[in-house]
């Protein structure tokens, strides 16, 4: 940020180093501190948004103004520069301090006590936070993160734009559209009764510039979804990295992200590594056989291995007539009290028990189910590659169930065992092949999967055997993927569905027609049969990123001015009252309000 | 955009040169033509986001498949580049051609009929196009437009970057502001009754986030206003380059824009030379008088002088008891019937009757009044500074409306006398010193020229003096700016007052008081309570910048996909009607329902 002469000050707070003692210099900022050491002798801590700058009161008239003050004021002083007797070797002024002259009080702070200390807003009650988030914005901890979406987004840009995307807006008035989730809608004051909504996702936006001959768009997106509040979702306004390419198929976008995320990813996040391009591609399938989930951790070196065959029939009940799945975990040295309250852990997370046997020092097979295990133990620990000091986490249950449980329990093994988790990194993958239909729970029937509009592998040819029967529609997947970071699901993205011959083709396998493909996305559907060319993107979370990067729990701790869990803004005080002159206008009334 | 290899093409279509002469290349883009020149011979124009390039088709086969296809289908081909036997030195590619050996179609136009022919697509119906608005990009001239948009704004953020702005992203779900125009409003579906707003401008974020000790900070922001169309605002949603320092004045501001704006303008521009840094600063009385206009083009060199001393006892009526303002053309050499034109085009525009004489060749006054002049000849010569070939344009009425009659005239005057205007550059000025207060037309009474919470030159201690009658509040100026390029305002801008307790003193003198001030701006009111760092910013208008750039009329030729006037989205069909379920969760109901 460097130097920022200007009508207030001639350095920033965090600026004057040893090189400037003896100069006259004029600092503005806000009074953090101020610690009395005597009657005409006191320490007095300036900040602004580069740092902070220790002051030196040495006369009883110029102590005397600062006492007059509540802290937070800000001020503009001039003085000269010294060098302090007691450094502090931690701040980056802590070389120097400042002996004011001159001071000039610019913006006085009324209240001699605040909501919370500002450098322990984080301690404060979240409400209290929200509703003085302009003090709370004050803590540089909580400040920091802000600063970081900032860069984050701001190299983001940089990095895209060097791919050679246009950042493109896309309209916030617009339709309402059929993503899923709840529109908010906007009530037009020209066309009584009629409505906007706010978009879910450009997606039909971006594909419509593929279709316009728009080659590489991208966008830092606001989104906006009318949901209930998650950890990592705020209620209303979302933003996302999102790009789409024509011409361009599933590798193409890849190669983007490989390019874009890893510097970024190392330079801005807590860790400082990240992966080289190319990401593993994993198939859906063989990351839910492999690691239990399709958002596998890849910084935990552990596996899941297939034990039906070698378990199911040992006897211990559980398995009976289930799949069994195993995670083997070499040189264990956990406790029996630290082993139960991990498949205590994992049963609370997955909703399903984890078993486990031990091979200890002397090769014995011990704890758990040992018992069940014995009369098999060579089969086993051959089966199974078992040295001495190897754990054995099992799960079981369906396929799917005894996968999901061993994923889950794959992650807390790796999260507690020493050596089998190489944290401190960002570990990207892509998991492909996603399959296209699946027999729908409730329904029995065959359903889409995820996106219907994406590209089915194989395309026409694929849809029109499965039809005529000589393909099992459950083996299609779909140009569908997903970006997973430390087992964060940052994104999912498709290669597009862009033929309407291929659309209602798909469509017609789950007894859809080609009125259901118009009545979904009607001015994406109609720009493609004016000839479109073939693309594909995807779209990640920006806020995901952020608190990927931070470190942080909390969405909220990543956004500027976040609403609470209940969609308010406290600081605003949004949503309110209006006038019902404002309601008249838009031919609306309400049916219902809210108590206070 | 250089070399983009991927899965569909190895060039792009604006890419090959005699160098690549020999080489089999891949293509992909849309079918722009097909030119049959006989039953095996053809050309086709084969077109992407880059440019376009020739295809020669030479065998029967590859040109039925040709001929098969409608216009737009998009392609991919395969052939080797070859040296065009009659070059066409306008285009980029236009020395080879590619022979097409393969040729696959990727997505097939089904229209034989276009609504409207791509390339000539800004002669069609403007309903059309907006509907069609993915056929309308498809034509280059459109889409150019767009694409100076995204590089327009992609260098108006690297330069606030480097000018150490952070881009910081405010809600877009948030209270309703009293900013002047109407809100959109959002149902809130947790809270019965209540309502979100769009923001009209992030002018109270942007000021929390001072109060948050922010330093520089700057946003691309969308802004809404409820409001009908004009001609240079879109119904809905438009952009500006939103920003506000802390610690800092007007000049830090001008700064700031003077780095960032005339390179950007000189680069993107129609014209390649923008003002240097500093530009002119004119107060505003200062405008008024010498230009007519808040808003001058400097480009044009002609002054407002005043000749009312000189005139309004000349016996010419329309002059009497009038303040009269005269336009002075040296070498002027338009016709009597240019001059006619010229007023008449004055009478339209400002309402009022511009009046004229001219000094002929041999020094001889003659036309329009002159016969009124005659008298006085001698001292109008030595006043005005008359020599022979001067045309003299003359206004009238009261002092503000001879000045702004006079600014039109002078606007045409410079725009239609060659050697007055040079016309090839943008030349940009500060307009400074607002009155703070003025005499409302209906009131009668003491009221705020423009924005209430900018801060008066002179501070609280000029606002006492006014309370006590000792200064005459119409003599107190703000700290608010205009930033004009040719004749166009781009923003306003302020010095925000950001002491509660000379925000109360500006609202005593025109009758308001503390509660006035708390119920306009509630959160922020409250935020400098606790001490607010002086803070000044603007925010000139994106889509403004753009139609000064690209020479458009129109806003909606610099918008992706804009809404007509009536504001709607004729592409999307927006706004629509919803679901009677969606306004049952919102707790609201429609009074009214448009026809059809």
């Amino acid at each position: 940020m460097g130097h920022t002469a200007n009508s207030y000050r001639s350095h920033t707070c965090g600026e004057l180093r040893m090189e400037h003692v003896g100069q006259t210099v004029r600092l503005a900022g806000f009074l953090e501190n101020l610690r009395e050491v005597g009657s005409s002798f006191a320490f007095a801590v300036l900040r602004d948004f580069y740092g902070v700058t220790q002051l030196v009161i040495e006369n009883e008239e110029t102590l005397r103004m600062f006492k007059d003050l509540n802290k937070e004021s800000t001020l503009a002083v001039e003085g000269v520069v010294r060098e302090r007797d007691s450094k502090n070797p931690k701040l980056p002024t802590g070389d120097v301090e400042v002996v004011p002259a001159r001071v000039e009080v610019l913006g006085r702070c009324r209240h001699n006590e605040l909501p919370f200390q500002v450098n322990r807003s984080r301690e404060a009650d979240e409400s209290a936070r929200l509703k003085y988030r302009y003090l709370d914005l004050r803590n540089p901890a909580v400040k920091r993160n802000i600063i970081l979406r900032c860069h984050v987004v701001s190299a983001l840009r940089r990095a895209m734009t060097e791919q050679g995307f246009l950042e493109i807006t896309t309209p916030i008035l617009t339709a309402s559209s059929p993503e899923g989730a709840r529109d908010y809608l906007v009530p037009s004051r020209k066309h009584p009764g009629k409505f906007y909504a706010l978009p879910q996702a450009p997606q039909q936006f971006k594909q419509l510039l593929m279709a316009s001959g728009f080659d590489k768009y991208f966008q830092i997106a606001p989104c906006f979804r009318d949901e209930d509040a998650r950890g990592d979702r705020s209620p209303g306004e979302f933003y996302q990295l999102d790009l789409e390419m024509a011409f361009a198929g599933q590798e193409d976008v890849f190669a983007v992200l490989e390019q874009v995320l890893p510097p970024i990813f190392a330079q801005y996040g807590t860790y400082s590594i990240a992966s080289d391009a190319p990401f593993t591609r994993i198939p859906y399938l063989e990351a839910m056989e492999k690691y239990g989930s399709d958002k596998p951790d890849l910084r935990i070196d552990l596996t899941v291995a297939d034990a039906t065959a070698l378990l199911a029939d040992c006897g211990f009940g559980p398995f009976a007539g289930h799949t069994v799945k195993a995670v083997v975990v070499s040189d264990f040295s956990g406790t029996r009290k630290q082993i139960d309250q991990l498949c205590a852990d994992v049963e609370v997370q997955a909703g399903e028990k984890a078993y486990w046997f031990r091979l200890d020092e002397q090769g014995e097979l011990v704890g758990g189910i040992s018992k069940f295990v014995q009369e098999k133990k060579d089969a086993v620990i051959r089966a199974l590659g078992l040295q001495p000091n190897c754990f054995v986490g099992l799960t079981a249950g369906t396929r799917l169930t005894a996968q999901k449980t061993a994923g889950v329990l794959r992650n807390k093994l790796g999260n507690f065992c020493p050596g089998h988790m190489d944290r401190e990194r960002y570990e990207f993958c892509w998991i492909v092949d996603f399959p296209m239909y699946e027999i729908g729970e409730e329904s029995g029937a065959l359903e889409f999967c995820h996106n219907p509009f994406s590209m089915p592998n194989g395309g026409l040819e694929i849809l029109k055997r499965a039809a005529a029967g000589a393909v099992d529609p459950l083996t299609i997947t779909a140009y569908q993927y997903d970006l997973v970071c430390n087992g964060v699901e940052l994104s999912s993205g498709a290669v597009r569905n862009h033929d309407p011959e291929i659309m209602v083709e798909a469509f017609q396998l789950v007894g859809l027609g080609e009125e259901d493909v118009k009545a979904k996305f009607p001015a994406m559907y109609n720009a493609f049969t004016y000839g479109a060319p073939p693309h594909a993107g995807i779209a990640p979370g920006v806020d995901r990123m952020v608190m990927l990067l931070s470190g942080e729990d909390s969405i909220r701790e990543v956004i500027p001015f976040p609403m609470n869990k209940n969609a308010q803004d406290l600081m605003m005080g949004a949503p309110s009252f209006v006038e019902p002159k404002q309601l008249d206008e838009l031919n609306i009334q309400i049916t219902a309000r809210e108590d206070g």
